[in-house]
């Protein structure tokens, strides 16, 4: 399989990508590729001082950079040799089996709806989180966490689905158990979004709905996929991560508060469309750049887009569970 | 002054509310005189229980009691002799200067919008928790916290108004920043709610407006108000309740979580109603009841609910400042 990786894409890259690649090599299989998408200048002399042989990737030359500022479908339209707008058009071509970059993340999101396109049937793609458990080793998942931050109950719904498969095909847990992020546990509980949301949940097939759940059950174990729309859902990420940067500034080391660290997971795909595009953090580092790569790998393994294609294609009137 | 605390509202009534209105004598004044709502005999019992002369107090004899789950008017209406009922029509009939009740808060509220009701011009209540600054000994305020799920633009303006006064007031910080939680600190971010309050926010003569702000900006002192609707409110207090609780369960001490503790302001008043209302945690501890007796006490004299008339008397169309 081809794994491509945007060089430029990330506050500290190219050092934290180049880094992150050749940390993969070692657990990508042998017949696997890393690509890399990016000034082949520049990706030779990076591979050339780390004393690492050039032949052991794949290098797609694209000298342009699409910037952290720029205005997402303005900048992949003026700049298609950028590793982004390159690298979404091999994969929807069939050419890469997944891409990844910590660029930016409104382009990588722009370029997967228009050039690789959301599956039939899928109203809106989600991004996802993991959440580390109290009491396991195990993680549940959070989304969507900012693709889609007004989302309609139609929408929360398919977030369930999606999550659904995501956490049984990524993290191998059966059965999930999926729940609404609410305020309260009790039916009817909430804001209109999550009173509308609720019944399509449970009348759903395809999920095995547990009901509304509450920040402090993020932790505990009590559902394997959290819904919430965009905007709450990177809330609480955010948060998350404040204290998780808080507990560092301040030395205090915990073996759970360590596993809040993204780094573990190093990004999430754009769930919804048609083949595995990895949105990483702006902050990547070479260890998240790695774990983004096997996360790719591992969606890619597990043929997570046809899963989700197959069940979506049958979505409306399905009464299949998934 | 007469602070009213209904003696049954609570997990842990009547011991703490009895012992915190016991710890909170020495700190009012000679001439402030705590009202204690509930069965009369109960009340002269534990008092005496804890060797306390009961003459401390007033006793107002209250004998039922809404329970947790009951629905909020309808328990209203039938137990007019609870705690909650009479406190609320004492507070509204000017013999009480505030009420505080850790009971049933959705019978709270209802009481406090029907029977003192919101002052003229206020469009939804809300309430409000304080979030200790990384680098000061100050807190910031998170309002709404749960009272309104659903926030229209105006009523998140609103919040930003009244945030500004209760932190200015109660807290003391001068001329307070006011932001909108958002997902991103650039103009036009967030969700449809975000955007479309912004420039009400940006354009109200009555709020010292800074923008947005992030989840990671709430400890940094870089705003003192920080504006949400109730869902996104309370969603981010009830994470940073679960980080504070898994902190303590795992032995983790440490000066700036501590502060997390809602103990230290012991709940919050129903802001924009015609009288001091306050709502404590179903939770509350003894000093937990103290704290918010002696928030209560703060509002009162600082005549915060005058000021909030004044301010909304004049608010459509006002041009004066805050």
């Amino acid at each position: 399989m081809k794994f491509g990786l945007d060089v430029l894409g990330g506050d500290f890259a190219p050092g934290s990508t180049i880094d992150g690649a050749i940390a993969a090599l070692d657990s990508i299989g042998k017949d696997d590729r890393i690509v890399l998408l990016g000034p082949e200048d520049l990706i030779r002399k990076s591979l050339a001082e780390r004393g690492v042989d050039a032949e052991r990737f794949e290098i797609s030359h694209q000298p342009e950079c699409i910037e952290m500022d720029e205005k997402p479908m303005k900048a992949l339209m003026e700049k298609p040799r950028s590793g982004i707008a390159a690298g979404l058009r091999m994969l929807a071509a069939g050419e890469l089996d997944s891409f990844a970059s910590a660029g930016n993340s409104g382009a990588v999101l722009a370029g997967a709806v228009t050039l690789v396109k959301c599956l039939p049937g899928v109203l809106r793609p989600c991004t996802c989180a993991w959440v580390p458990q109290e009491d396991s080793d195990t993680f549940s998942l959070l989304l969507d966490i900012g693709t889609t931050p007004d989302a309609k109950p139609e929408v929360m719904l398919q977030f369930g689905v999606i999550g659904s498969i995501y956490s049984r095909h990524v993290l191998g847990r059966e059965n999930p158990r999926v729940c609404l992020m609410n305020v309260g546990t009790e039916d009817g509980k909430g804001n209109l979004q999550c009173q509308a949301s609720f019944p399509l949940l449970k009348e759903c097939p395809h999920v095995n709905f547990v009901g509304n759940l509450e920040p402090r059950d993020l932790f505990k174990g009590k559902a394997e996929v959290f819904v919430a729309d965009g905007f709450v859902g990177n809330i609480l990420l955010k948060e998350i991560e404040t204290f998780y940067r808080m507990l560092q500034k301040r030395g205090i080391k915990d073996p759970l508060f360590e596993r809040c660290n993204y780094e573990i997971y190093g990004g999430s795909p754009i769930l919804g469309v048609g083949a595995p595009v990895m949105l990483g953090h702006g902050i990547s580092s070479a260890l998240a750049i790695k774990n983004i790569l096997l996360q790719s790998k591992r969606m890619c393994e597990q043929h997570l887009v046809d899963v989700l294609r197959e069940v979506f294609a049958s979505y409306v009137g399905g009464t299949g569970t998934v």
